[in-house]
């Protein structure tokens, strides 16, 4: 909370990171990015089984992040922020048809990325940078929304999420597109699930290490956002991995991400680019305990996805940079992933656009020098509606709201087995006249409330609740993405499809106001 | 539960177990046993803050553990359990005042360890090694049941838990023993705590090492039993460590157990025995969430102290043996504290007297070889009432009991936030006919129960019963030694205390029934 010692790193920032600390050119970036991945599922987090050799391998040549944020508890915002360093209300990756409810992208929505918002994309194609996405996308599906439009230069995966139906009659099976086109959909023959078998991840990472190659062949500094959704009910694996896990399919799937991340780690290497490339691991949302044994752990971490409870938004957080940044550190600073966009921007020596406003800070000085920290708030929204902040060592809940009754009817919990009276509130609670206090350095779990009668919860609330007015105050929402929907606008036939002969014809468009349920 | 594979590895083992692997001479023994440090409470499980830099380099140096257990929820019968490789029930460390209840040794008991008990110092001094027990002891502090009154060379600490009253009028305070005789008494001069500072665990450590340093001196194998009890509540650490910890009291008192792990491990490299010592790190049960601040974490473990669900018997384990267990490596290998007796007298080559029966099995194969594992079961007590099995990767709850309703109202809760329909019970509840089953390695924190009308729940429980029926026909239970307690047996006039002049007024004796409220 001391604004002072920000300001004062920021400028200590300036004398240290000289080009001499990373070798001068700009580096090359990658982001793995995975989808529902929990805090909980590495062995360098704690994962019982110890079933991540090439992750845990990643850690010890890198610095581990326990305190990483995600700036959504689910997908598409979460995504938006990264890409955009601001927060969702900020680049219009949020819902007003509500109060406080978890908006995303499914194939029926009509809004995406707006032309407005400067991403990490574009920033680094106008400085020179080759940028690839591989994987999932999930910033809007229509063609304006699409990578290539939005400053990257090529594109493997599939814009939306895989779950179903799978019947090409309600639903259109999720495209998978390369480029501007679709090269086919998952569920059908390129890209086949028997069984939650599929080769998908191991095409994912190919892609991504071929992407490598010719990187290195053309010299050009590039970015790679590595996004595979293998970790996202239903959850799908290589047949290699399949029972070899003693965590079940979605331990399956990790190992395959696992061996992914080896991979690309590995290509690095080999092509002499390790000591010029920050790689960063990390995942959209807590994981999704609502799909039981289809889901992760977020080790002891309060609730997972859709939630602002630490296991919500505390996501996995590994940064490898070997040479430059300090090998089997762990830093304490607190990060989130909006600060990637800054702090790449910093690391490559490319200025800032004025008139810019972020939600992530520059950190690269904390990375270079884990002994470094820089105090720093963070905001954790639910849609519209600001539910806690996290500055120093303590969150405060101003909202609370964990799973919905109609949930809890079809025992689709946020948090089972987790119960905090007056916190895991099943419906929307407003506590801003007595905020919840939790001091998540020791006590991550958020089991301890600090009593409101204590000296703490009296010197700290208001400092906290001060923050949140200004911060509150220099906010300015953008046009909500999020409000409208229409079957029509779902992948019926997507660019390319006619190429392969594979066009469905869409029904009638009809938009409506998306119904968000929680 | 293929007993085949065990009886092949057993077989396996005597050619494998060669001397040369581990240098022939009977090697030392380490055991460093904590006191309610959880299984989270490591860096090298998870924890967040990574406070234990010490822990962590054993375990890269090491062989880490997830799924060591205790061989019952709380003190006492766990650490009789560990030195006579036998379950409390077998080894008398019981009550059968009442059904299934956790009964220890507090100031007022009259039993203790007894004569007929062969414990694992008494096996180690007959092979001709020295042993030593620095830190709490626990088994009985009348005269007969101390230390070297079963084979044990030295002593220094306390036989008791150093919670209160303090007032030597109820109560005396807890002696501190050289040997047979008190020294001095905790919360006064010698061992004084104001406000959760000490320098007893530096005390310990000091102890410890100076043992170390004899024995190189002396040359003659040994086995020391460090077991500094800082952790459990009221906790205290070192004046250095006051404030250092972002984990409050609790985590500076982890911060000073983990300075002695390392200045211990230092004293072996030094003295240049680590290469002939076997070093073990564990605590004697999982954290006690009623503690709140003062209590540990279990990480992603339900509950805590005081119950058979993962967090109150799953703990830590690391092993270190530098140059002949592999370093950084896993094992998952399911380990009990009572395997330490066995697994030692094979690594000295010792051979078990006839007639014993032991509930720990000998694995020194797992550890010099991690790929290879036992099958076995783990039978979870609390009292005389048998609560679980653990074997492969399921546990089956035959009974529950969480916190009683007692204890609730004062929130005085084993499981804080933590909420399991029919699982979490208030009371106990048998569900032999109907039990339930987990997979706790998919799912450590036992959440999602395997519904049994499931294929896999209709094979593994009638498997898992008939383990059970076995184990309950083949059980000769011992005559319980925790079912009478007597204020005049408490620590008044213990030996030492004419010498010092500092001895108490017994009452008059005045056995009963010892009251054990859950």
């Amino acid at each position: 909370m001391l604004r002072k010692s920000y300001f004062w790193l920021l400028f200590l920032a300036s004398s240290l990171l000289s080009e001499e600390a990373y070798g001068g050119n700009p580096p090359n970036f990658v982001v793995m990015l995975m989808d529902d991945l929990g805090w909980g599922d590495l062995g360098c987090f704690g994962e019982p089984g110890r079933e991540t050799p090439q992750l845990d391998r990643m850690a010890r040549e890198g610095v581990l992040v326990p305190a990483m944020y995600a700036s959504a508890p689910l997908c598409s915002p979460s995504r938006a922020a990264l890409l955009t360093g601001r927060l969702p209300v900020r680049n219009g990756f949020y819902s007003d048809n509500d109060l406080g409810r978890n908006a995303y992208t499914p194939q029926d929505i009509v809004g995406g990325i707006a032309d407005e918002e400067t991403l990490l994309s574009e920033l680094l194609q106008q400085a020179g940078y080759v940028s690839a996405v591989v994987g999932k996308w999930h910033l809007g599906h229509q063609e304006k929304f699409l990578p290539l439009q939005h400053g990257f230069d090529s594109y493997f995966g599939s814009p939306n999420c895989h779950f179903g139906p799978y019947d090409d009659v309600t639903t259109p099976n999720i495209a998978v597109f390369r480029d501007n086109k679709m090269v086919g959909r998952y569920y059908e023959k390129e890209f086949d699930f028997p069984g939650h078998v599929s080769n998908y991840t191991r095409l994912l990472t190919e892609e991504a290490t071929s992407f490598i190659r010719a990187r290195a062949a053309d010299a050009k500094p590039f970015f790679l956002f590595w996004t595979p959704d293998s970790t996202h009910a239903p959850t799908y694996a290589d047949v290699q991995y399949v029972g070899k896990s003693g965590r079940g399919r979605y331990g399956s799937a990790v190992q395959d991400l696992d061996a992914g991340v080896g991979a690309i780690l590995d290509e690095l290497d080999r092509n002499g680019l390790s000591n010029n490339t920050l790689v960063v691991f990390s995942s959209d949302n807590g994981a999704a305990l609502v799909s039981k044994t289809q889901g992760g752990s977020n080790g002891p971490l309060l609730c997972g996805k859709q939630t602002t409870f630490e296991g919500g938004m505390r996501v996995p957080g590994i940064f490898w940079w070997p040479g430059t940044i300090p090998a089997g550190t762990t830093t304490d600073q607190v990060w989130t992933h909006m600060d990637f966009l800054p702090t790449f921007l910093e690391l490559a020596g490319v200025a800032l656009p004025q008139n810019l406003t972020l939600d992530g800070l520059p950190l690269s000085n904390t990375l270079l020098h884990p002994e470094l920290h820089i105090s720093r708030s963070v905001f954790l929204y639910r849609g519209n509606l600001l539910m806690a902040v996290r500055d120093g060592p303590y969150k405060l809940h101003l909202w609370t709201w964990a799973t919905p009754p109609h949930l809890l009817e079809i025992d689709d919990d946020f948090c089972p087995g987790q119960r905090q009276p007056n916190v895991t509130t099943y419906n929307q609670v407003n506590h801003t006249d007595n905020p919840i206090l939790y001091d998540v350095v020791a006590d991550p779990a958020e089991r301890y409330q600090i009593s409101n009668t204590s000296s703490v919860y009296k010197t700290v609330v208001p400092q906290l609740l001060a923050l949140v007015e200004q911060h509150v105050n220099n906010l300015q929402l953008a046009e909500p993405q999020l409000n409208w929907c229409d079957d029509a606008v779902m992948h019926w036939a997507p660019p390319g499809c006619e190429e392969l002969g594979r066009c469905l014809t869409p029904p009638p468009s009809a938009p409506h106001l998306c119904y968000w349920d929680h």
